[in-house]
């Protein structure tokens, strides 16, 4: 069946340096200029922040949660409001994961199968059976301007045979996703096959022969940098259509998402920026800051003088700090301001490098934070 | 001694229906028009709002507290780092509390003599010994516009013997506090008495005769609206000299303040819109409304047609319930800015009652509120 789609991308310029793109999204809700990171707004809300800090950080994609919001309120509810970007006041384009992450992630609650993945609520033990026709519908619910197709990640670490069943599921269920699109409904397909070079070539090449509007490079663990991601995305991106976009899923670090941009990947989500935020870690260009230490108790300046944005800068160190030791909640608010603006530079910089052949350049500026 | 002050009330219109004052306080950091409501900054902030929002709402003059911020993070460290404006990057006027309604608050920490309060920290039970000299000193270093005098404060309810023995230690402490200014920092002087009619106006004429730079009516309680309040108010607010603020602490409900203008009072505090935000209760021209309650779970509106405001209105009552329900920190947040853009409002809608003589008009808007 044939199916219009509502996303469209367009190559820009590449890198001659690396294997870097630039390049644009073309949504239903606006222009989204690539390489891009987007913000985690698990339950419909960037946490400590509104719509409108989201707008003037410069964030055109967000992304957010299909296994909570279909929880609570319900994507049901949220249709009836007219959709998630209604819902949440959000000018912006919205992905929504599968909420395959978050069930699997479930570990004792949840029972796999070639249908699809039963599982309990984390709110309140209720029974529900998430399979790719039901994601794709919740999605499509929710109105968002991209979903994600049901996947299987596989527990981290794992073993060859549990990363190529996951992978068997993945794909069985790839062509289910499609099928159980709404016209126009963008829904991106996602490579498994864990760290091992032949399984992830051989899911590049099943993922990449669907018709998806996107593709995602998933099952790379969120968390510390590791340098054993860097060769899985290395050889798995390339590998990927060069005319849609390419989703590396939950990453990451500065450092993680230069080396991935690097190797093609063209968008990015993580919670790093917000978590940190929450606990007290600023990015700067000389690598995170606490600012809760001692040494930030008189501070009368920010954390770093590189990492100065409008939306803190009136801030002290000084005062972030007693806002956190004090328990008040404008303190997360400022941080995850300064981590998102932080972030959202980086990809702003990331962008006119590629642009301007100045890879090298942005490198060395990077090569601390 | 003679002490110049920093601060000067300008009486611009009277009420000719009421008592209420149209003025404006000259002060180092802009004119506050009064009548003025503060929000309270507890610990140097404004729980879940920044300064930046402080602005945009309209407020010339807030409120923090003398007891929280010496003991964290110090007044000392904050004068060292140029005083609260600065710490907090507040452009507007501030106003603190001498400490001693918090240090009162303690019951079991705390014993008082004429000599002052000795209590222990509620954050890590070191002793301290508050003294108008100290809390004067204090308030120095925070180098706020406004300090208020130490005062006792009778616990309520109360009988006429601790009202009398509360009112003979605020006056015995008033001439101290005076004592204890540095050059050009103003001091409002406390009227206590209870509520009792006869040492409310031995009070007012004590420490009229006082040369404060404002007066204020202290021992009201915070909390619900009680007609028993109304009787203080109107025959203690017309005991207060003419050229100087009158101040009523810790009030109120709209009513409260509508009811206090209209006996001449100019400067209002209260926690109730920060508080009650934070407990999803929103003040509309309709009255306090539930957002958390079922009947808004689908409502793509706001709670009052008539109680939008700039900085929430792209949110709906769903989307605030889903919030609060979800315990998103921006719910918070959004419930504040909503409540102070209400007294905001009411404040700015009584100022241009008194100018423009439409007083009834004004009660009759707010009739329900």
């Amino acid at each position: 069946m044939l199916r219009m789609t509502s996303i469209r991308y367009e190559l820009i310029a590449t890198c001659p340096h690396t294997g870097a793109r630039r390049g644009r999204i073309h949504s239903p809700n606006g222009v989204i200029e690539t390489p891009c990171f987007m913000p985690v707004g698990t339950q419909g809300t960037v946490k400590t922040i509104g719509s409108e800090d989201l707008e003037a950080l410069g964030f055109q994609l967000i992304l957010s949660n299909t296994y909570h919001l279909s929880l609570r309120p319900g994507s049901d509810l949220v249709e009836r409001l007219g959709g998630l970007h209604k819902f949440m006041s959000w000018k912006g384009a919205i992905l929504t994961d599968s909420g395959g992450y978050q069930v699997m992630s479930l570990a004792h609650m949840r029972k796999i199968s070639d249908e699809g993945v039963s599982f309990k609520s984390h709110l309140d033990g209720s029974e529900h059976f998430l399979t790719p026709e039901r994601s794709i519908q919740i999605q499509g619910e929710l109105g968002v301007d991209i979903s994600m197709a049901l996947d299987v990640c596989p527990p981290y670490p794992c073993t060859r045979e549990e990363a190529a069943e996951a992978m068997r599921l993945t794909h069985l269920w790839a062509p289910r996703n499609i099928a159980a699109k709404r016209e126009h409904q963008a829904v991106f397909g996602i490579v498994q096959g864990g760290v091992h070079e032949d399984l992830r070539r051989e899911s590049a090449a099943f993922i990449s022969d669907q018709p998806f509007d996107g593709y995602a490079v998933g099952g790379v663990s969120v968390g510390e940098p590791t340098e054993m991601q860097y060769p899985v995305v290395k050889f798995t991106a390339p590998l990927l259509p060069v005319d849609k976009p390419r989703y590396l899923m939950g990453v990451g670090h500065p450092q993680d998402i230069l080396h991935a941009v690097g190797c093609g990947i063209d968008m990015f989500d993580c919670v790093l920026p917000t978590r940190m935020a929450r606990h007290h870690a600023l990015y700067t260009l000389n690598g995170r800051v606490n600012v809760m230490g001692k040494k930030w108790a008189e501070f009368d300046g920010p954390v770093d003088e590189g990492s100065v944005f409008p939306a803190t800068e009136r801030y002290s160190a000084a005062y972030m700090r007693h806002l956190f030791k004090a328990g008040e909640p404008l303190a997360g608010r400022l941080a995850t301001l300064h981590n998102l603006a932080f972030y959202a530079r980086l990809m702003q910089e990331i962008r006119e490098a590629i642009e301007t052949q100045s890879w090298p350049d942005l490198m060395a500026r990077y090569a601390n934070a």
